[in-house]
């Protein structure tokens, strides 16, 4: 991975310099307890490029670690404060946006935070939805139940409006939990509020179910919808081992990278194959999948599949359409894991071999129940980072996660790109070792 | 309920002569341990209608209490057994093979148990399938997992040819495991056993995951079902409340009943509307569901629907599809849940409301996944109380649950009837005031 | 079971001479939803011993079956009604109170609901404990929670102040839910308002974590504390395996009986010993338990041992404390766990075999968390059958469940008895069975 | 930290020949899936001292990274090889077990694999403990039981005895799974077999349920650790809750470290003083433990307090003994739980408020019990990349963790050291912050 380029520098509203109120007199006064801004962590840790690094006189690239700072920018006393969730529901939004306000309000003495509801619509006056205030006792128990208690909503609204309303309530720092959409809408409106050379700070918690965040190497949620998902691979395990030929599909969640297939394929170890969206392969012919599943059916009679629901996606090109009609006359093109069970049936069926087929699709399962603990600690750290970020003056940047440690990550850096699984990366090649499924592609298409 | 032709009447093989080897020596010789066949219990327990039937002279229906014998029918030290599982997975299947095989062996000494394996198929030699050998060593860990180590297996098979290896085998008591349709291969399997002069008993443990047994007041692996189902449930609901309009609808497992259905609403009471296929209900006009729907939403901007597959069949028989087609366009007759999530977004697009609307079908998670405690406990009562029917020499019955006690049902008394819902009972009534639904009927049909 | 002599008659505040507004208006009047004082569920259900009693003509015993009655006596638009829970803490709580709530509120229009704080506590002034204003928005997502919302306390009350506190609070229908001594004092709040000629309604609802108050085949959270203490035994069964000559002592909850620990052994089947209060065992000598724990150890090299809190007590008299001096010194006697801890731990130091013995005891874990599925339908039924009841105008009663259905029991018949683990009953002889731990009796004692 | 002296050279058997039989094939021999030994994870990723660490020519460290290697050095035709589970149990052991064999077996072709039983006592034939034979079929399944199928035991052995051990089975490389005692232990063996001239290996996987191995960031079972540990405080939390005044005291794991204690605090935010052997704290006086906790039940009426088995071993020592005797009259000075119970108790009875304080002790509960999702994903990659660091001839090295990566750390680099919450980090802050408990000393003993 070449990271030398990427520009770590956190943008910031002014001067912090008014003393953190967090409360430390009980252990005296300690100032260890704060970070400061040249602290860092380094994005590549490989010290040899490092050192050809350093001799070409190119710094590395490295991000500020997160924490609490010694100087702040706004005087709590006055400050107005909103959290706004955008998106797909995530396992951990409820325990960010405790987090956030025991935060804000505990350690810095801000009381003034409002909740905006249904993602970006709330700040839209035309939807008539209301605000909800925040305070401690608001969010005592928020953290036991999934989803979110502000409600989201998909798509954009006019970041104009948007701004508008912030002006209008008063507030100067905005925090936004939501996905890539949602980091590149925060950027635009920290953009806007800069053209009308206002002083708001905007944070982003990125939000992804398929940990799929560009410089961010652990999504909060993820851990939950692995968890989660290991249930269906048990179900499915139990499926097809329990019939004649039984074979067992699973689609989990996984638009663009198969994070959560390759994950849970390697938490319950009983995938024979696990297709996602970052690595290709083929159906029919020499080495296809039918060819493989067929052989794995005559060894042991059962076999179970992960797909993401990523994967696959050439099958229904136009060309691919035409084949894939070919094979199994299903039109319904849109869903992979519906396509699969089609052209499984229809390849046994034209082998006369009587299978007995399930499809199991768990969906939105994965990502509306409460955070498991980890998540829950890991949302914890990330809604207090997100406040002494925001509370230092920092904005127009997120709160990551990177070589274990939380850092600030500019918004530039990460919007609009997305992480993948690394097809020669430590986490596929576990996954192939623990299926044994190959390459799954057919050499004369090459 | 009218009980009172019932015929309660237990077949058996002949005389059971041999003392029951039930060790009980350390605890001194306790005949009150057994059961005796006297013992009974009492279809109807209502004591008005108890005493006019005694009045009339009417002996009333009682059942055979379950349990073990003082004298038992078969030489354990020469007793083949076998044991199947039929159909579809049950939570519970393992636990119940684990409890006949320890009783068998430790109880009553018998130590030759096979286990015929995916189902009825495991008695016709063209499948190939082999036997399994079961003693305590090979089922001591199975009750930690799901589904059935024997395998199981759908559809009939000739009864001959069961009869005839049975034969070959040289087994003299069968447990078979499985739903109605088993049941009802079990009776024929008895009836031709008498024919052919036989003295080979069958013994029943109805399994159906719907709960609808006829003369079986609980079947084992129901309570877990509902457990999972009600994750889905909490699922639905955060989804539902986290959008704007939200509408999750939940497809539960319930063909012919929805005791699934009904009881996990009680069991997660964030359920708005719960359909069964015992209760009818309209979609349009005033009354119809939707209506009752949209006031809903208008009402409390959100609703969870729980749908049991079976419901609102009626929707795709030829005059409904013709309705449903104008309605929404849509030709996946035959899935309730894609149905009505159709039904439902054309309706509010045509009134102008954006709702978002998420359909969750659990299927096979709520079968699959091992046994929770109570039925644990459940499957290891039926399982004993099946070998101690089987030893005592009883035959073509069932071990049933009613009014509290393990009972022995004749299979001709209850196969070929299903339990459902009473539209006008206790669960019924329960799940109308926790939904607050109300009976959705369209008066101007009727 | 002899039953015959059971006062199976509910008092009754007056003739219920109001139409019960339970809206079935949707569903059309609906008579048969209602149920009439005359149904019935015979206490015992055999048939023969029923043919005799009424050969003698002699009432079989039976009890009012349980649900919403046509006429009622309150008038819900001024009734004022009260919930207290006391005792300790019992999986299923918050689902009653919710209940009785959701109940009261939308199935009769009751509007003044109050929650007395802290059990008894809160109807004596001096304690100052505020009162909670009960309605549906207070008690939607209380059902999510383990404990009490409304908060419990021990200890008995004046009976006089308490009845002087529902007075001036106008308080006509009063819910306890509490175990036996709850009930005791129920009653006797029931005397002191008949001797004031009131007519105020009491109706318990039975708790016991232990499952032991009579004529109650089932208490709620009993489910969910077998379920927990199912881990328990499974993290105990680990470990014992785990060391050479591994031995695990679960202490689980059960003073006066050992329905949890019985039937924990029978949901987790790892169990080589269960000791339970109602079956008597030595220790030492041949027969004893520990001879049978060493035959135990020299066969298998492990043991899982459970043993119920209130098991044992005769070695913690004043003979048993000499002698149970003699063997290990330890003056810990009111607590059987770690008293056979050191009981075996030195007995195989005096044996000369090195075991690795570790002692885990869940404590308040099985009953402080929120109810699973079952318990929390079971709830839901409780709850709103002690509604129906009040409404109709009973009074000192308690909802049961018997033979499968819910009753009405009256105080009188269960107070300050038990139901206790029969030696010879199903449960017990399964679970010597499952253990098969025999009768840990020295002959030479007797 | 600082960490500029740290060797990171890991010792090697002898050059590496032979090319890894790691079957790529069929995804075409793609070299880019090995690691080189060059490349590296640095231990300290703070740029500006590492800057400073180069402009005065010190090479920072850094750990190999751990993965496949592009040449073996045994032949795994030949190759025997050993694993062997020490000390305590913890979550993932035979996840790890189960990876390390699959890994040999399928990814390398080794089919060899003889099972330690019952730790170092294996080794030592006067035991008697049967070696186990590892190959797929035997570990299946194994990953979904807590414990360890090997067994384990505690306590050292004679090391000669032990190489001679693997000397006479011909073992080449051994794998010890344990904690820091049989880390060092593990050194020793290594420096035996160095001494004899052997060519053997030995890799070490460091187990802690406290997560207390030096530079190993994560240890594995700690997530399904503290997944436990919340359940206790949530029961803990309902029974303080539940009870005038009541306080609510959990003991957790943790003899020197109180990582468990912490992160479980942060996982389930309703405690209110976390205790560990990291932070001092006083109980009595102006800022004690007991006035803070007194301050708190007056403003809020209930406590929740974890404290960490290690926590607190002042008060145990000879004065604070005396002290401890003047309070609380307790002669239980080992149990910090005991010991906190009855101070707690001595101290409101004093001051005359009546509390209702529980003691919950899960003890092996959250050792014992099966890895959840995250820990089975983490022991996959550990026991893979211990193969594959043995495979490569390296020895006398542990797989750690350390800044999101795994890699290669000396044993010696390691052994008799521990990690220890840093009380001016983030992790003891936040708790801090979620505790809001302060510094509890008390100024005037300073």
């Amino acid at each position: 991975m070449n990271h030398d380029r990427i520009d770590t520098a956190i943008p910031v509203l002014g001067d912090a310099k008014i003393p953190s109120p967090i409360q430390r007199e009980r252990q005296g006064e300690i100032p260890s307890c704060f970070i400061s801004d040249s602290e860092s962590v380094l994005i590549d840790v490989d010290l040899n490029r490092l050192k050809s690094q350093l001799e070409q006189n190119q710094t590395p690239s490295a991000f500020e670690r997160a924490g609490p700072r010694q100087k702040i920018y706004f005087d709590p006393s006055k400050l107005k404060c909103a959290i706004v969730t955008c998106g797909g529901l995530c396992p951990g939004l409820n325990d960010i946006i405790r987090a956030i306000v025991l935060e804000l309000y505990h350690g810095y003495g801000v009381h003034n935070i409002f909740g905006i509801r249904h993602g970006l619509q709330g700040f839209i006056p035309a939807y008539g939805h209301d605000i909800m205030e925040l305070n401690p006792e608001a969010v005592v128990s928020i953290h036991e139940m999934g989803g979110t208690v502000l409600g989201s909503s998909r798509g954009p609204q006019p970041v104009e409006d948007i701004v508008d309303c912030i002006e209008r309530m008063n507030i100067r720092l905005l925090f936004m939990i939501g996905g890539d959409g949602t980091l590149m809408a925060a950027t635009r409106i920290g953009n806007t509020i800069d053209e009308r050379n206002l002083k708001i700070g905007v944070i982003g918690i990125p939000k992804t179910i398929d940990n799929d965040i560009y410089l961010v190497s652990r999504s909060f949620g993820f851990d939950t919808a692995v968890d989660q998902a290991t249930q269906a691979i048990i179900s499915a395990h139990n499926e097809a081992k329990g019939y004649p030929n039984g074979i067992s599909l699973i689609k989990l969640m996984g638009r663009y990278s198969g994070f959560i297939a390759a994950t849970a394929t390697l938490a319950q170890q009983d995938v024979n194959f696990t297709l996602i969206p970052e690595v290709d392969f083929d159906l029919e012919g020499p080495g296809g999948f039918l060819e493989a599943l067929s052989e794995r059916m005559d060894r042991r009679k059962h076999a179970v599949i992960v797909v993401a629901e990523g994967a696959g996606q050439k099958f229904f090109k136009a060309p691919a359409r035409e084949k894939e009609v070919d094979i199994s006359g299903n039109i319904k093109l849109d869903d992979i894991g519906l396509f699969l069970k089609d052209v499984i049936t229809a390849y046994f069926a034209a082998n006369h071999l009587e299978v007995s087929i399930k499809l199991i699709d768990p969906s939105y399962m994965i990502r509306s129940l409460p955070a498991n603990a980890n998540d829950q600690v890991f949302c914890s750290f990330l809604g207090r980072d997100a406040v002494h970020a925001g509370m230092a003056g920092k904005t127009k940047m997120i709160i990551g996660h990177w070589n274990g440690s939380f850092v600030h990550v500019p918004m530039t850096a990460s919007a609009g790109k997305r992480n993948r699984v690394d097809p020669y990366g430590k986490l596929w090649l576990s996954v192939l070792e623990a299926t044994g499924q190959g390459a799954l592609k057919n050499p004369t298409y090459e």
